[in-house]
């Protein structure tokens, strides 16, 4: 396989300086660019306005807002304080994907165990540990996609929602990274991805980079999904998540329960592709997630330009929670598992 | 009540001239304009891009189209066959929807019966039945509204998909008359609309028409209807139609069906609001309805703009059949059905 190269990643100036690099994906597929995010405050606005997007990516971006936190406060005198103040900004930029609370608290551990070492030491440390964790999610969802290649049949049509591919993580991607582990060893099987209004993730993100990869894919409308089941030309359904809880609910972006309810009717398996790090074991039920709120324009505006009468109300939920009963398994680095099996991975 | 504005209408230039001036509904909300049609090849064009839409409205356009072939054969000495021809070409112009196939044959056979009359006598007569159809869609769809009206619970959130409102039809609408008339017994109703994309008449215009009339509607996205189902927010889900077979398979906008199941997976009473003449006597199942394929751009360009890299493939089908056991009745003009009561409307 060749070298994948990282959607988000941290660049080294010596040991203790550098900044973020990160593919800006508002701009794809109009535009490939790499952006360089050297401030917390940038950073905050770069998870918040989601150049970077996706659950795993956004917890490197979290674990180099710690770093950058580091940098910003090299000098203080109370250093585990100030790093731990900014990087809980940085943590409150989007609620939902519980990876950036992770890689923040992963982060913070070390900042932690090290408090009675120099700040240039400490820094020095946050930095190798960002880059750890970012081969480690690269390996992670070379795992995932080996284990989810194991439920797609030769030659099926998997339909995705939004984008778990290698732009919503440091690379390879999620339910993408099964697309990618099932294509390598059949050429035959296609892809049918969703729009995913409002921010059409599937449209501008997912096309663009299965068709890169020389993947037969078809965008549909986040309507469609049902018709072409009906018509059985789906085998298989697999997206990503941005928060599991215990019982395996799972929350991810705003569509992926309808289209489980849709799968559900038809008898078509569905997959949550996601490395265990999007499970939180703090939470009993999908009931405890917090759903991001986002903003009205993402649903009036398209393209610079209103797509209904401005008298309208809008309601803009970023995720929904498919309960477990919908989901036929959930493919993780550590195997595939029920939804009610999945706490067995926090026990001993 | 006030007057009601025709959607289309027929404007007389004495007996036996004049032409059909419609909304055009391509540019709503931006602009508010009519267009006049005076040919049966711009009528089918009409048709085909959708300056008018909407089952029953393109059921008077039919009926319209035959009065232009009429005219534009007016010194044929093979008449009946001419306007035929000419009528058989306007019906070619959209597949899904009955009515448009219900009002031409409606208009044939005023030819048909007077073929011993002269042309200009048959032309009269295909105005005065052509405006007798307009004023017949308006009050079909008041008697809709009012059967419609006693399964809205006090207070209700009426979710609804496309437009099946005053601009689908001659004037008041189906699905919104029923919504219109709930509202006129109680200002406390509310409305969600989805945005229907690719072509978005939920967005553009079913939130145009009821806010013009001061209903609280709320805009979302097609992929959100399960989310606010799930906290209760939706009530009732009422939606139009393009053809209903005997058993009460009902084919409308793509969509439809993927909302229909999650309605019946929370329970939610699901129904369809259509004129008799949207039911199509002549097939049993919704598997004999043709849906039509319609153009990848309508799915790849927003606002004159790509979403989506080029390299993608995209099925673009315009409907989907709703089976009838996932609608909780069919509403009429002679009254609320259970979709395998239908069929007693052509019984005597």
């Amino acid at each position: 396989m060749t070298k994948i190269e990282k959607t988000i990643e941290w660049i080294k100036q010596g040991e203790t300086e550098g900044f973020s690099r990160m593919i800006d994906q508002t701009i794809i597929p109009y535009e490939y660019k790499k952006v360089d995010i050297k401030t917390t405050k940038d950073m905050y606005d770069a998870i918040k306005t989601m150049i970077v997007r996706g659950a795993p990516a956004i917890g490197i971006a979290g674990a180099h807002g710690v770093v950058l936190a580091a940098i910003e406060n090299k000098e203080s005198t109370d250093f585990c304080s100030d790093v731990k103040k900014q990087a809980d900004y940085v943590n409150s930029s989007r609620p939902t994907a519980v990876n950036l609370h992770w890689a923040i608290q992963k982060q913070l551990e070390v900042v932690e165990k090290n408090k009675d070492k120099s700040n240039d030491e400490i820094i020095k440390l946050l930095i190798e540990n960002a880059i750890k964790l970012e081969d480690e999610d690269i390996e992670i969802n070379k795992k995932i996609g080996e284990y989810g290649a194991s439920i797609v049949p030769k030659g099926a049509t998997i339909q995705t929602h939004c984008n778990a591919g290698a732009l919503a993580t440091v690379g390879y991607g999620t339910a993408l990274g099964v697309v990618r582990s099932a294509f390598e060893k059949d050429k035959t099987i296609k892809v049918f991805a969703d729009e995913t209004r409002p921010r059409g993730q599937g449209a501008r993100l997912t096309t663009y980079e299965l068709t890169r990869d020389g993947i037969d894919t078809t965008l549909i409308t986040d309507g469609m999904s049902a018709y072409f089941m009906n018509k059985g030309m789906i085998d298989v359904v697999i997206v990503g998540a941005d928060r599991i809880a215990l019982n395996g609910d799972s929350a991810n972006k705003i569509g992926t329960y309808m289209l489980a309810i849709a799968a559900k009717y038809h008898n078509i398996p569905f997959y949550i592709a996601a490395p265990k790090s999007t499970i939180d074991p703090n939470i009993k039920t999908g009931d405890e997630i917090v759903i991001e709120l986002r903003n009205k324009e993402e649903v009036t505006i398209i393209n610079d330009k209103p797509i209904c009468t401005d008298k309208v109300n809008v309601i803009n939920p970023g995720f929904d929670v498919t309960p477990a009963e919908l989901i036929t398994g959930i493919i993780t680095e550590y195997g595939i598992f029920k939804p009610d099996e999945i706490h067995k991975l926090f026990e001993k």
